[in-house]
Order: structure tokens, then sequence, then C-alpha cells
């Protein structure tokens, strides 16, 4: 009765771009793979990416952190026995350290947090990947750290392999705060000229926009460490064009979109603070996944964690690229609508 | 240089169930289609939809509400001049309408909403769509009621087409107060012995986990209208099986886990308060996505909206079958990780 | 060995202003009393009312809306049996009114709303309470709408009288969304020159520090439907001297402050969608109390309501004052703590 | 015209008590004043303390961390820029310490985060400020530290002395995550004989109320690190009765009511983690402050801070009292109406 061959999604997929690409990673021009069924969205990014290859130094992108967490939950004896198993691992890392590279080779111990609410211990540990996103590299030192906490601490007991302190696609402030993922900035500067000529329509208009609809209309809505117009589109599309998971653009959602008029010019910037991506691991085995990443350039001969540095560039760049075009498109009345009628006609398959 | 040539992102997809479902829209017994990366999903939720087979009524969904938001935004003189337009447009609801359904034939206005910021003005039309998740429909009817309210209201300017109090694809509390999408509540009453039989645990230590876990733990991790272990993953594959736009699961992730003992049973209930689907529009001309759509009975000759309802409680069946597997699995310490390492180790391609 | 004496705590209070308002309730110049611990609080909004002076309209308050909340808890047989509740409620609303007079003859039902999790059903009943900010009104009828509902709907059990979806004295985005307590924007149009001369800054540096710290650096820190410097001073100073129940601040200080260029001038509003207050009540009937909200004119024979309005409009442009003052100094550096300094030695005690 | 006499709001204040303390900081039976308008909290307070004298250890109060933050705002010249500042300071932390040395002998830096929103870099100091709460303290270095950075850093300009990433007086995630204030847990083991005979009701009934109105209730509210029944309530009265800012009420009503049954008997805890206060400071000077302050055993002579942490601990657990209280008769459908009632109606002056 039932039919257990694994068949397949064929998501349309097309390459965009190229978008000019500088910063503290990589440089250069690129094209990004999209795979998506609302495929208004490739001209969108389309038309960001050339944009960039107008201004002088194109995307620049500026990696400010990464890690990956996974948190633990305890049921300890009471809050003093909880507070002191905190205090008792904080002055123990290097052991924590070991543990851990009996589960991974790659996987460092970058940080520890915790949360003690009533007897109960959430200890969130953060660890870099390498040139894996990390999920099952950080659960899998979870679990041999738990099965130490719990031999060598006394009064706690097993309460979850995940406490939801880490947090994994959900929508929630912590990772934003303490980091989880690629923490990626995109700025670019774009000359008046170009914003009137190319986007119809001018610096002043698009930062108004951006105070108005990306800040104070999210805010009015009770929206959480969010303030863009639509960063999960992007986000997903190149998700599944490079095989991540992509249930993570729940948290990739939650970033910043932040315009100005600058000497007349457009600032516009996108910050990316939880961007979960990797070159290997879970999904990457795929063939069409491992020809994407790799003619993406993130397959190549690398330090650990340079090519999934890359890809999170190159991820973050592609959203600046949708989120100046839609941005660009909403300060003219009627603009969306018609392109939207417009590119759904001319993609009709 | 570049390939202009639309491919494909091709996804595994595979079918699972069938799950046992009743309530006020549909009952019976269906296997749905789920595509993704992270394969160990799909015996994580057969082993949900087999628990599901073994319980009296099977998983009982009920449809709380229905309704799709596009949110405008205007510059009004000042507040006062926005009050007054709030206030005249309350009055006029039937003119809106008929602006509306010169948009649409199955757009009906349910209700509208507004805030005020200083001299801005957000309006947040909630209409019904039929069988489309509706976003292109709210936007079209959007597009047309600004123009009419600009020709009729004085004092107003135009803003955005959106204004971000929607809102869409962002982690808010908007969509969970005033509805957008499918709100779907599903229930599981499984008796203790399948509980212990099947899910090698117990009624009270899954309840107790979800208190610490889902509601504690994501409170703590500053979460937003979310309590719930991993709802994003199978709505992830559920959208892409069945050609709805996936980045919707942002919102579609904020939902509440409730389990408790009663009786020594244990209740378990998956609320989903958005679930952003449809059976036609953008994404449903796919050929495997009408199979798959078919396939679920969600394409055949019903009233319109009926076809949309089924697929929410597909869906929403789904995604409490996977969320009690992983519960279940993770109040027992180890069984996540062995689980994880065993189904790579099987489903290795 | 317990002293059951009621002494008191000597809050220090003075009057400040005074403010020139207008807008939909009232207009006029009025001096209000702040209670507060932190004295450098009275000239600050003392330098605010001083510019309010200098503005052709003064500070324009606009009354949106008024209304209490409380929402009660009932257990349901199942979420079908907690839907077909709300469905026959929504039905009998002319009923609920009834019992609702008979609570009080000031209470009005305005409006209804709910929430189903699980079998959990929450319903948030919304009353206009006359002068009253109405806790206790909203709770006495919900008291008895709980038995009436109970004694007529099958299916349902008492699970509290309050569910926490009101909600009171909490950071929760439900009373901006759907309304608690009064509503008030008030604006503030002010010439350059005024803002140079008296404030020592720019329209543009105002502005451009609102988007930065009150928009942009609230949300960095995961701030719930706030963007302000500090409303909650002034609330709880003016609370204080009202004999307001001050621990809905917390809701209170959840409002939007923004700022914009104008012609040169700077266009600065202060949204306060919170206010809870009340003209009688508890606390009303203390002597320093009634002798406070006389000299306000808040006790004068009106219609009911009309004081409260009054009062909350006083209110809301006292945080509109201080919050100019502080956003002012906040673009000078030095400037703030130098104030602080200054001003703490001046009110040395 | 104007009144510039200081006077006073004479709030009505009340000791209340004993409780039974004990945990990391101190121990003992203590009374606590509560200065309130809404005097039901008098003998709600003192329901609770007196069951606190009833269990065997009392409220045990732990004192997990302590800390005082301020952010500063600065314009950088591109988010590179504001990463080199980032990397450059987290290497110089002991500089910063000398710097803060010369605002304070007591305040030590603990630790130092940041935010990198496009180009604008939120630093936010970390302090321990002995026994006072340290907002001026905390403001003064900041001061201090800005001057300094902007004079050995390149690239950096003056933003905003506060960037509200601190974040005070406001609804938002980032205290709760990275500490402000005092973060105290408390708990306390009530055996079921007391629960019942005492509380008229059972451990059962406030477990489950805890889970569907503190938990859940909140969730749905759009709550954000907020669970609990009324903590602002009683912060209030004990910071307004002991000289506290008290408009810190707003981050210290952000706590997470967790009660569970274990053997019968009842579990509950607060946990407190941004509770606001000092024995020194703002406020601290008036007369009637003073002597209850000394009252309450915090001003002897003891190591710096520890008169603060026996305050704190005091405050939580005068919250645990009044919390437990009103849980309890929310169990009870009526009570809480016809506590209030008997209550206002014996209270009436």
């Amino acid at each position: 009765m039932r039919d257990d061959t694994v068949s397949a999604a064929p998501v349309p997929l097309k390459w965009v771009g190229p978008i000019s690409i500088s910063g503290n990673v990589m440089s250069g021009l690129h094209e990004v793979p999209l795979a998506t069924y609302e495929t208004p969205l490739w001209p969108s990014v389309g038309r960001g990416a050339k944009i960039s290859t107008l201004c002088e130094r194109g995307i620049v992108a500026t990696l400010i952190d990464e890690r990956m967490a996974r948190s633990v939950l305890f049921e300890a004896d009471d809050a003093g026995t909880a507070l002191a198993a905190v205090q008792a691992l904080d002055a123990r890392r290097d052991e924590l350290q070991q543990v851990i590279s009996r589960a991974s080779r790659f996987a460092k111990l970058l940080d520890l947090h915790h949360q003690i609410v009533g007897n109960l211990l959430f200890l969130r540990f953060e660890l870099s990947t390498g040139d894996a996103s990390g999920h099952n590299m950080v659960t899998l030192a979870a679990d041999k750290l738990m099965d130490h906490i719990l031999s060598t601490i006394p009064g706690l007991r097993y309460g979850s392999i995940s406490g939801n302190y880490c947090s994994d696609k959900k929508a929630t402030a912590v990772n934003g705060i303490l980091g989880r993922g690629k923490n990626v900035v995109t700025e670019l500067l774009i000359p008046r000229e170009v914003v009137t000529r190319r986007l119809h329509t001018s610096p002043e208009a698009i930062a108004e926009l951006n105070v108005r609809k990306n800040l104070i209309g999210t805010i009015t809505a009770g929206g959480l460490r969010s303030a863009n117009a639509h960063y999960a589109n992007m986000l997903l599309a190149f998700y599944l064009a490079t095989g991540q998971d992509a249930a993570n653009i729940v948290e990739g959602s939650q970033g910043i979109t932040h315009a100005e008029v600058r000497g007349g010019d457009l600032y516009f910037s996108c910050t990316l603070p939880n961007l979960i991506v990797g070159t290997v691991g879970n999904g990457k085995d795929l063939a069409f996944v491992e020809q994407n990443i790799a003619r993406l350039g993130c397959a190549d001969d690398r330090e650990p964690g340079e090519n999934a540095r890359r890809l999170a560039v190159l991820c973050a760049a592609t959203v600046l690229c949708g989120e100046l075009s839609l941005m660009a498109a909403q300060t003219n009345p009627g603009e969306l609508m018609a392109a939207h009628v417009n590119i759904e006609r001319k993609n009709a398959r």
C-alpha cells in the first residue's frame, strides 16, 4: 500500500548574477543558484546583482562571527546545585574540550552559556565546526558532554539533549544575541545616479521606506530582532540550491536592513546574524548540490571553515540584492504588482 | 558566461504514513509526501503516523480560522487624520468589498485592523482567499484598495504596498494574534500502553519534557509565540512537496505543543496558528506538485476553500507526528543520537 | 513584633510645566505632577515642556482608542468544543452585555477575542470602563461572565479568572495589537531654530539618533513593540503622582518614538498604545491624589470617561516632553553626564 | 504661576511578614516593607510569607549573578572597522578597566558584548557596581570609556552614550540572556498538607494552572521572557519602599514561575533574572528609605555588594510570596474576586 521509493521534488533552479563582492572573506564577481517556486525572485535578485556591479567596491561583506550551538537540559537538585555545576564547568573548559575532541576533530569549544530556571539548568555549548553547518557535530558533542557531566558533577539528572535554549529553527532572541551560525554584514554604497536611473527611485525614498516599513512596521507587528522586507525568500532559495537544512531560514529571517543617505548616495546594508550554512555534511552529497557548491568555488582545497565562510558571504550578498530590489519597488505605487504580473506571465511554464 | 536555462534542485521526497485523522474538515487514513535533505525526518514522522493509527479517534484536527492578510502603509498629515481615515473606512466595509471583488471573485473582506504610529497609518486587510494561500490575491486587492482610498480619503499619501504589519515570513506576534493562514489545532489521546510499548517512554516523561523544554526552554531563549521542538522541519518538507511558498515556515514555526497526562494516558496537541498553504496558485502548476496534491485528495471538485482546508489539516497532522516522535526520543538519553546515526547510515545514498 | 500601622513612602513630587497641548480631547497650558526618586527627571520634562510652548500647536495629542481587557481561561473537552463555544458566544454578544451590566453600569463590551491552544480556551473580554482604569471592573465582569458561560455552554470547565492573555503588567505583544488602556499618539512640530537654540542640537541629529538608538538599538536588544529612550520614567512619576496602579508602566513602556525632519523642522512623536489610567477607583481616594487630579482639571463634572481621557492626554504629553529632552541630550557627547551630575548636586537634599 | 516647592506622594506602606529565607546569601525570618496603592497586596504577600514559615527550609534564594550594563553606540566607517574595533578592545580589557577605575573605585569590568548592524557598533559594558544598583556608575564609566575609545581607535564617531542595547526599563530579551541586575532564583518546597489546609487548593492544581496560565497563556499573548502572574506588583511595592528606581520593574517583570508536584508536595519557584536594586545611591538618602533599609538589615557594615545582595534576596522572596498566594487563589473559582472585595472593604480608608 505504501510507496517506499524515494523520488524528488524538483524545485526550479536558476543561476543569477553576477554579484560584485568584496570584504574580509573573498572578492570578485559571482553567480549564485536560487531554487524556488516563487520565480519572480530571480529577476528581482538579478536586478540587485546588476546594481552591485555598478558600485565601486561592490557589496562589502564582513564576517563578524561564526559558531554553532546546542543547549542541553539538566534537572538539578535545586538552583544552588545548578549554580555550583555552572561554576565547576566554567573552570574546566579544557576538560570539556577534550570530551568534544573525542566527538569531532573539527569542533572547538568557543563559549559556554547557561540559564537557571528554578532547578532547571540549560547549558548552551558553542562550538566552531569547520565547513559543516554543525547541527550534528554539536549534538554529538553535547551527547558526550552530557555523559561526562552526569558522571562527574553530582546532583544533576538528564533532562534533554536539547533544551530549546539553542535555539534551532525557532523565532527566538538568543541566537542573535549569543550567536549561532555565521554572522555576516553586507554593505553597498550606491551612487545616487544609479539609484535614480536603475531603480527608478531616490536614496531618500528608500531610506525613509526602510525606517517606516522595516523598522517601525515590523515593531508594530511585534517583530523579534527582525527588520527587513523578505530575507526569508532569498535564504530559502539559496539554501535549497546548496543542500542546506532550509528550515534554518526561521532564524535566518531575523536580520536588520539599515539604509541611510550619505552625501546624496544610498548606503544600504543587510545584517544577517544567523546564516546556518555548510559545504559538507547532510544534504551535501547529492550530485546537484556537489556541483552547485563546486561551481560557487566553495569546494576548493582550503583551510577548514574557509569554504563555508565563502558560502555564507555569497548567501548574504544574495540577500542584499533581493532586499534592495524589493525595497526600491515598494517606493513606487503599483510597481510591485506590475512586476509580479509581468514576471509570472513570462515565467509561465 | 551565464547559464540561463532553468534546471531544478531535486529535493529527496518520500511518502510517509498512513496517518489516522479525524475532525471538522476530514477523516480517514492518509499518506503524506515529505521533501527534505534531512531524511531522518521520514522514519520520525512515520513513527508518529503509526502511533496515530493505534489511537481511537486518530489525530483530531480542528480548523479554527482561515484568512490571508496584507497591510499597507499610508503617510497621513498627522495622527488625527489617520484616525479619521480609519473611522471612515470602518464605516465603509461594503464599499471596500466591492473594490476587492474587482481584484478577485474569491476574495472576501473578513476584517480590517490598523496601527497608528505618529502620522503613519498601517491598515491590515484580512481576506478569505478560497483555495489559494492568497499572497498574490491580497496584494492585488491591497493595490486596488490603496488606489481607492487615496482617491477618496483626504490627507493620506502612498507609503508602501506592504507595511510589514501583515506580516509575511517574519518572526512577529501579529499573525498568531490576528490570524494569517489556516489556524489548525491537532490533538491525539494516546493510550498509556502505546506510549510505553511503541515510544519506549511514559506519558509523564513526555508531558514533563514539554513543559521544561518547549515551554520554559523556549521562553528562556526569548522565544516569540513559539513552544515546540521542530515544527519547521515538518512544515518545510510538506511545503516543498506540495508546491507551497516554503518561506512561510518562518511564521509556521510559531506554534505551541501542549501535552498532559489524562487518566494515565497521554494527551498530546500541536497548535499551528499560521499554516499558509493552498492547492492552487504559484508553484501548483508544476507536474509533480499537481500529482502530489491530487494523490492527497486535495484536487477534487469541492466547494472553494475546501481542498485547501484539507491540505492544511494533512499538514498539521504531519507536524504532530514528527513532533511526538522527537519529543519521545528526547526523553531517553542517547536515543536521539543513536537514531540519527542509524538512520543516516541506512539512508546513505 | 510586627508593626501593623500603615505608614507611607513619601516619594518626592514636583509640578512641572506648563506643557502646551491640543488635540481631539483637550487643549491649553497644563502643569503636571511628577513623583520620583530620580529628580533629574523634573528639569528634563520641564525643558521639553518649555519647547512645547514655543511650537505653534503645542503637543497635539490624539486619543486613538480606549478599552480595558481581562482574559479568562477555560478547559474544554477538546479544541472542537472550544471552537463551538467561541462561535456560540460570538453570536450572543447582547446576552454577554446583559451579564456585564449586572457587574457595572459603566462597563460596555467592545470586543471579544480568543486563543485556542490544544483544548485550552482563552477568552479576552474588552470593555469600556468610564473614568476607571478598569482592572477591577473587568475582573468583576469576567467573574460573572465565567459563571454565565459555565452554566450555559457545555463542555467547558473553570481554568482561571485570568489566563494571562489579558495581559496585565507583563511584556507582551497582545496589548499593543488588540488594545488595552488608552492609546494616545502625541506629535510636536518643532521649528528648526527652537531645536538649535533651545536643545543645542539639530533636527537631523535627533531623527538620526532615534533611528539608530530607539529603533535599531532596541531591535538588537530583542525589544518587543518598544522603541523609545525612557517612557517608563515619565510614566512612573505621573502614575505615582495621580494614584495609578504604577505597575502598569510595564506595558506602558512599550511605545514608539518616531522623529523625522520636515522642511528643516523636527517632527517628533510618541505613540503610547497602553496608558492605563483612571480618575476614579483604587488609590484615587487618597487626599493628595484627589488634590492632584483636581488640580489637573480631571475631577470636573463631565461625561463618563472624559476626565480619564484628559488624564491620559496629560500623561502622554508629559512622556513626549521627557523623551524629547533626553534624546536631544544624547545627541551631544558628554551632555547627559554633565546634566546628571549638575542636577544631582543641585537637588542634593 | 508655578509651584516650585517639592512635596511628596505619600504611597501607603506596610511591613509584611515575616518571611522565612535561606540560601547562598542570607537566612532567617524577615519582614519586608511594601509601598503600594493596591493594598490587597499586603495580605496576599502576608499569606505567602506565612506559608514560607511552615516549610522546612523556608524560601531558598540563590543569587546566580549580578552586574549592571550600559551600551554605547558608535558610528563606524563600515562594518569592517566596527569589527576591528571590537577585536582591538577585546584584547585590551585591562586598559578598559583602568579607565573605568578612574570613574569609580567599585566598578569592575565583568564582560563586554557587542552588536554590529551595518556600520553601527553597539558596545555593552557589564560592570560590578558594589552596593549601588549602578545606573549612574555605568553611565559615568561608559562616558569615560567612549572618550578613551574615540581617542585611541580610528574610524569611530560618537553615536550615543546609550544605544538601547543596555537595556534600561524596556521590554527586551538581552537583559535576561546577558544579565543586568541581580539574578535570583527562589524555591519553596511546600508540604501537601500546607497547600491544602492553608491555600485551600492542591499541588496538582497550582502546577497545572502555572503551565496553562503563566507559561501557555503568556506565550499566546506574545510574551517575552515572561511567565508569571504578577511579579510587577511586588517589585513596585518593594522598590518604592526601599528607594529604588522603580521604573526598573519593566525588566524586573520578565521572570519565570515554575511549579511541579514532587512526591505529593508542591515545588514552587520564581526566577528573577533582572532585579535592579541597591542600598546606596540615588533615592537612598531619603530619611524613610534609610530607615527601611536599615530595618531590613541592609545598612550594616559588610563587604561591598553584600548589603545589596541581601536586599535583592529579600525582594525576590517577597515576589515568591505574592506569586504563590495569587496562583493559589486563581485555582479556585470566585476566590480572587471575593478576596479583593473583602480586603478593599477592610482597607477602606
